[in-house]
């Protein structure tokens, strides 16, 4: 293989993503400098937050720059190294972007981290990657939820979702998802063990939650904003926590998305509305991943992931997450699993 | 005196207030029953928050039923007792309502507390009443400015937010004051202390906010809701704290008002907005008195009171919260001081 192909942010989107904000390149498989190594990528990460590293606002990080490969996380096997702590053949996790060879010196928005050998890459992207780990933070670092308490969860179906949920059910709480199909609601309630699902595109969103919160909702789990968001306001309990992790309803919006206009209801029920990033908990990902594994061992977390098959696919791979067209982690495989 | 005069809630209003929400009433003065005391009102008070209890809708407490006297905190002395913690005499505060006598048995949203002979009763009311606690807990247990931070509090030279700003000074921060015009801006930086105040009026707020926040806004203190607070948070800092203690600019809206479309810069900042409530920390108002009242002696916490005379003009007096027309604390008299 002499060829890497990429792609490239050819234009900053406005609305929905079309396809066209990206470029495909050729370009040759890089060689590592002094201190660098190069990884071959197996599979790349679609997240909603991509969307918003595509626009130049103020964020939390730096906007993709036009011309730049797209960035995106990623797993894949070092090919060459110059790099004392990384050699050829050992399996990494980080952020190579939407190529096939990325070359590094391990630095990134999230740095380059060496996974065991054999371990399992589509986990390791899903359940064990950012967003199981950001799932994991967001419910009990910032949810801090109690058993009994009942904790909603957006976006239900999706990567952050789903893990979020069957932990804030391995918490001892009553969880309730929203999602966007009786398919995905009966997944929710039939394999990953949600109390209650609630097609949010058929319901009305109000009355369900009543029925599904008879309690009142201690905790919620925001991956969409939007209309969800202010609805669960009117039903939140006394000393509520709203953990913004997202808010994809609103990503793809040409004009600002209108605010929570209930958010007084934070004074009502004396509650609190916070947003946390993943990337701070860095220090702790190695308790995350080890809690999480142990789930995983004890059946008590399930991992799914859609995986669409080709590089030359991403773009259109990446609009399926704002259509509802993933049902967990969604994963573009650019190259054959390590042997 | 054998005539007790009363402002009754007559209907629930939509929009501003007109006034014709209230019915003025002749009754008999009342005489306690076992267990019961009546207050001569001196003194009541005019807040925003009454907007909230004319309405019927989920809240913290239930609305004021028509026909009754209307809700409102207040001072006075006693002047008959059949309860054996109250003698004639003795100076209280609670909520007595917009009323020259009350009946109480000492129960009330804020119970009757007494106070020690020869206290200031204005000041009762404003720095060390309700409102001036509702600062208190606001700006340090909620907003827990540290020394060196920029805290910016809207509705600044209002009853809590001219306290507000003034503890926050006292810790040690930057303060910023937004207010509804030149007299008032002046008032806060040439009086209280702030270090700088913003005529939303007049201003350009967000260029406003740059300027008077070179480093950012670490805790804001928001007694008004609306486009201000959806500016300042295009203008917060790493983990920032938005204290949500009132949204005044709403208060009479008939549609919802718009919520904060910035929220999502919760998530970039990692930062939280919450609500709070004066009365969940009944069991430390000693403590907050103590404390505010060796500021006041020391000096570093001014008192300031716009007091309207009669209690026949509690309903015009009311529309001044709405319409800018007070400085510090708003309040009616009812009656004369007791000698």
């Amino acid at each position: 293989m002499t060829t890497n192909h990429q792609w490239l942010l050819a234009a900053r989107p406005s609305g929905m993503i079309t396809g066209d904000e990206f470029k495909w390149n050729e370009a040759p498989v890089p060689e590592p400098g002094p201190g660098q190594f190069v990884v071959r990528v197996v599979y790349v990460s679609l997240d909603p937050a991509m969307r918003g590293w595509m626009t130049d606002r103020r964020s939390y990080v730096p906007p993709v720059g036009i011309g730049e490969v797209m960035r995106a996380g990623g797993v894949g096997e070092v090919v060459a190294s110059n790099h004392p702590g990384y050699a050829a053949g050992d399996l990494v996790t980080g952020t190579p972007g939407w190529q096939e060879y990325a070359v590094t010196d391990g630095s990134g928005m999230m740095p380059m981290r060496k996974l065991a050998p054999g371990t399992d890459l589509k986990t390791s992207m899903g359940v064990l990657g950012g967003t199981g780990l950001t799932a994991y933070f967001g419910v009990l670092d910032v949810g801090q939820p109690k058993p009994g308490e009942t904790v909603v969860v957006s976006g239900a179906a999706g990567a952050t979702g789903s893990v979020a949920g069957q932990i804030a059910k391995i918490q001892g709480c009553r969880v309730v998802g929203l999602a966007g199909s009786d398919e995905k609601c009966a997944w929710l309630t039939g394999e990953l063990g949600f109390d209650a699902a609630i097609n949010y595109k058929t319901a009305n969103i109000a009355r369900a939650l009543h029925e599904a919160c008879p309690k009142g909702i201690d905790v919620y789990f925001d991956n969409v904003g939007g209309e969800i968001l202010n609805t669960v306001l009117a039903q939140i309990n006394l000393r509520a926590r709203l953990v913004i992790c997202g808010g994809i309803s609103g990503y793809n919006a040409v004009e600002p998305m209108p605010g929570p206009s209930n958010y007084m209801q934070l004074v009502v029920m004396r509650a609190r509305m916070e947003g946390f990033l993943v990337s701070d908990y860095a220090s702790r990902f190695g308790e995350a991943i080890t809690a999480m594994s142990q789930w995983i061992a004890e059946g008590k977390l399930k991992s799914a992931e859609t995986v669409v098959q080709g590089l030359e696919n991403a773009p259109k791979a990446f609009r399926m997450l704002f259509e509802g067209g993933n049902t967990g982690k969604l994963l573009v495989q650019v190259g054959p699993e390590p042997r």
